[in-house]
């Protein structure tokens, strides 16, 4: 039996492929298989922008690309259907000992679905190491694009994903001195008329597509109301600066 | 008069070389002066630990080495004046033509020294651009280490800097899913009993120089009760999961 592949998990950042690391570009030059996450929502296809990120940074040419369907549902079952599916194609390259490297946009330990697939992997191919590269987050690159510091001295960060529950945001503005809020474009307006009532609203920036060519930045985050924002868009919340 | 030089801040990651980024490499490569932080606090001295991790990844032979002293103090004047002092050295290298790239560990925006250079710099070299690199957190190098997501799906991520207050902490741990503890060196014993009354020790797990070959993994954070533990050692708290 051979000696199974390395299963990576690697961080392509959030657009720009000059935010890849060095270990991500060197991963990707010695994997044999490079994993894609696909959407079957086109209007999320940002998974498979992981792809044109890394095709960008590294020649993946002659390299097998493999494609991994992971649906946009909240069904249980058909989730994990699709993750031991997904899962069942990577471990038969990792059987037949050829690397696979997973891409993913930001992090592969934030909010990615690499995370989701280890088990499954793990389970099928058990001798195979599994090994991950972080990458930069988009809000990562937000703060760096915008020069804002997402915390200095004692300030604490709280990262909220996408799925708001709009009551427990308000208690969140309380706890934490800046506040990111991840993929901010279905609940923007009444988000923003949140910050309005704590009178926060010139304390925060918007960045859609950090490091793209596409990358927006907006400070007068009022103009923004009744906008349609692209899916990557993140929201930042600096309780103690002004940007504007 | 001359063009001023660019003053950018570079992210050089929590301690592998292979953690920086492409542009972070790129921008060293070809920056004129390299500005590294120092603290009068030698037990601190992981200040110049980025001048490390620079040197293992770039090739600096030849390029000036900038050394500025920030001292470890809360004193407001004396910071200020140390920021001032510095801010100076570099104004005078930028307006000489010269592009300084500032390291540090890890961000540039979070955390760092750099924030706080970055106004007095400019008031002194209003004309020089600003531009910032981003770097692997240490968190987020911790996390992939130990293979554990800080957080997948609606969980909401806290980060806390050194200057605890541990009354205040516990309510933080209400607050999020996910909790890192930042150069939790100082006040880990309490921090433990506090876990241990929330029944929350065996959901963490400490990493040291996450990156570096002393890198460190504890999963089984009781053990390290009385210990002396290194400066850059981060603790995680994963409500969500057991990591032990």
């Amino acid at each position: 039996m051979k000696r199974p592949g390395t299963f990576y998990g690697v961080g392509v950042g959030p657009g720009d492929p000059e935010l890849l690391t060095v270990k991500a570009v060197n991963v990707l030059k010695g994997a044999d298989v490079i994993a894609v996450p696909r959407s079957s929502d086109s209007s999320a296809d940002g998974l498979s922008q992981a792809l044109q990120i890394a095709k960008r940074a590294v020649d993946l040419e002659g390299k097998d690309i493999l494609e991994l369907l992971f649906p946009m549902t909240k069904d249980g079952d058909t989730l994990a259907s699709a993750r031991r599916e997904a899962a069942a194609k990577v471990a038969t390259e990792l059987d037949s000992g050829r690397s696979v490297a997973f891409i993913t946009l930001g992090d592969p330990m934030l909010y990615s679905t690499f995370s989701y697939l280890v088990p499954f992997v793990t389970e099928l191919s058990p001798g195979a190491p599994v090994r991950v590269v972080p990458g930069i987050t988009s809000f990562g690159a937000a703060a760096s694009t915008v020069g804002a510091p997402l915390a200095e001295a004692d300030e604490k960060v709280m990262i909220v994903p996408a799925a708001y529950d709009l009551g427990e945001v308000s208690g969140l503005l309380d706890s934490a001195d800046t506040l990111v809020f991840m993929k901010v474009n279905r609940i923007f307006d009444r988000l923003l008329d949140l910050l309005v009532s704590k009178g926060l609203e010139r304390k925060a920036f918007l960045v859609s597509r950090a490091g793209w060519p596409e990358e927006r930045v907006v400070t007068d985050i009022k103009k923004l109301r009744g906008v349609k924002l692209d899916y990557f868009s993140t929201l930042i919340v600096k309780k103690g600066g002004a940007t504007t």
